[in-house]
């Protein structure tokens, strides 16, 4: 086939006010065909072939007064929405790319791109059994995310008790794994959105996994916690945070990895965390970070997820993802089931 | 004089539910007289000559449902007033504290008290000028708070903005000399409740000093922290803290030693925090620390302050210190100025 000369792809209309809207007059994003440039030295045109779905793409799409507070630019009005992907080769000027690679990148919702060569990662061969996809959830940012935010951020280690929220999200399910195959702590307890999942969170080597849609949450929540807890992983933030700033161990640490409970509102009518000082009494350490400050550091974290996986410690069943056939016009659909709980393990937006 | 067989003490009557009442038939304390045990081997009888006055005394008279969330018990109904202080032995059985000498203890709101002799804290003097007083202040437990704080929690260094709230108590104004004059930080801002505060802060070595009841304090705290902060130390809690959230530099380091502003109200009615999500997108640390942990390494602070002394970078005039002459009936009418914002320094209360 002759090398498309135009491609689809969806800009940001406006930036959302609380829930995004991905229909009607107040829609957020817009699809529109555009000319693609042609291609110079050390540049390839890349065909989208998988997009990543990451909660942080929220953040991105936020009005900002003040850009210098985030980790990374937002995305602008009219420009193509940002997303990490899996696309392969179609036209090359690279002498590392050939026609046909594979490659990770920062694709954004575009069907086809012309990117540097520079700006794509390379795709090595996965233990066997694993897809091509995994580099976008357990052994790409999420599982880097898990990894680096327990072992070095929480400093879990085999003597502690973690809790994990988000547990069966992409980041929270090999969290758990980690903290209970790796590290092998001693107790991991998960916190969920269904009780599917809490029971697939329990499948991964939770001692326990918690429905926060229970009438009975906190109850459970402070019975499971009843000897108090040394780490909490928190992908949620707001209450489950502030239930939980009150549950951990003295000397506990708390690895703030997202808090995707808020992604959707507004700060003003949040309620904040209140239990702020038991940090105080119980000496707790909370700690902030972005997978990006580990990405130098990846070959470690993925050496430690091979090793695993090879001595039978991770299992390949359990590397879970939800992989959703999508049409084009239809990425923002199947992005937006990210805040509506629908994945378990990592969501990937399949092209068809 | 003969020793004497009773002491007046202070004991708590009831546990307050928000602000403390020392009056009227409401009031949280009660003055007693009662026995004193007789003395047995490695004891001495105290007099109280001193009383230290400390934010932290307010948080070990709450109702606790559950004290193991609490770094020291908590005051029981009944039980005499725990306090620091100062005393002179009176009587003794124990060689190492003849009569006549000076120690600090955990003495209580007593006029006497039977002690074990391993319960007391010797007072070596200490460098020209200044008086044994100082051993509840700046050489004592805020200014041990303030030199691990600053060091340990928050690893400040000498590139580093620093704000210290409550500047002008007794660990703030220690934390705000440290940082400028010990460590010798890029620059040090100070948050105090008047301009005369604000102005002594400001002598102490702080570049600004911000009073938080102006009504123009936000714009001013924006103003003040333009290229964002490195280092907090913060005294207060509450709304400063979860503004101050907002001013942190990348890879910032709050280190939470006091919530005062909070200790007066219900944690049911508080705001919260809610800036909480710059923690993550600038990889903020944030840790609760009680200085009793590091009270086996006090010599290592009391070294250096000692040091900064003798080469001028710290004044002794500096060492600020308020001491209120206070009949033994009215020591909570001197200890609830603590709330009220009354000292500069360290509230000592001198019994008359």
């Amino acid at each position: 086939m002759s090398a498309p000369r135009t491609t689809k792809h969806i800009t940001l209309a406006a930036h959302p006010k609380g829930p995004v809207n991905i229909e009607g007059p107040e829609a957020n994003f817009t699809l529109k065909t555009s000319d693609l440039p042609s291609l110079k030295d050390n540049q390839v045109l890349l065909k989208t072939i998988y997009l990543s779905n990451d909660p942080a793409q929220r953040g991105w799409i936020n009005y900002y007064p003040d850009p210098s507070r985030l980790y990374a630019p937002p995305v602008k009005v009219n420009e193509t929405m940002r997303a990490l992907g899996i696309g392969e080769v179609l036209e090359s000027k690279s002498e590392k790319f050939p026609v046909g690679t594979k490659v990770a990148a920062t694709v954004g919702w575009t069907e086809y791109a012309v990117l540097d060569a520079a700006a794509l990662t390379p795709l090595p061969e996965l233990p066997g059994g694993l897809g091509i996809t995994h580099y976008l959830g357990a052994l790409g940012g999420p599982g880097i995310t898990a990894y680096y935010g327990l072992t070095e951020i929480a400093e879990a280690k085999s003597e502690d008790v973690v809790v994990v929220s988000g547990a069966a999200g992409a980041t929270g399910s090999m969290a758990v794994q980690v903290a209970a195959k790796l590290i092998g702590c001693k107790r991991v307890i998960g916190i969920a959105g269904s009780e599917e999942k809490c029971r697939w969170v329990e499948s991964l080597g939770a001692y326990k996994c918690l429905n926060y849609k229970s009438p009975t949450f906190k109850k459970d929540l402070r019975a499971a916690t009843e000897g108090y807890v040394d780490v909490f992983f928190d992908n949620v933030g707001g209450e489950i945070l502030d239930l939980m700033l009150a549950r951990m161990a003295k000397f506990g640490r708390v690895a703030l990895c997202g808090a995707i409970s808020g992604y959707n509102a507004s700060r003003e009518n949040s309620m904040g965390l209140r239990n702020y000082f038991e940090l105080i009494s119980m000496r707790v350490k909370i700690q902030g970070f972005i997978v990006f400050d580990y990405f130098s550091r990846r070959q470690e974290a993925l050496s430690a997820y091979r090793k695993a996986l090879q001595e039978g410690k991770l299992l390949l069943s359990d590397m879970n993802e939800t992989v959703v056939e999508t049409k084009f016009e239809d990425i923002p659909k199947t992005w937006i089931k990210l805040f509506e709980g629908g994945n378990t393990g990592k969501l990937v937006t399949k092209l068809v």
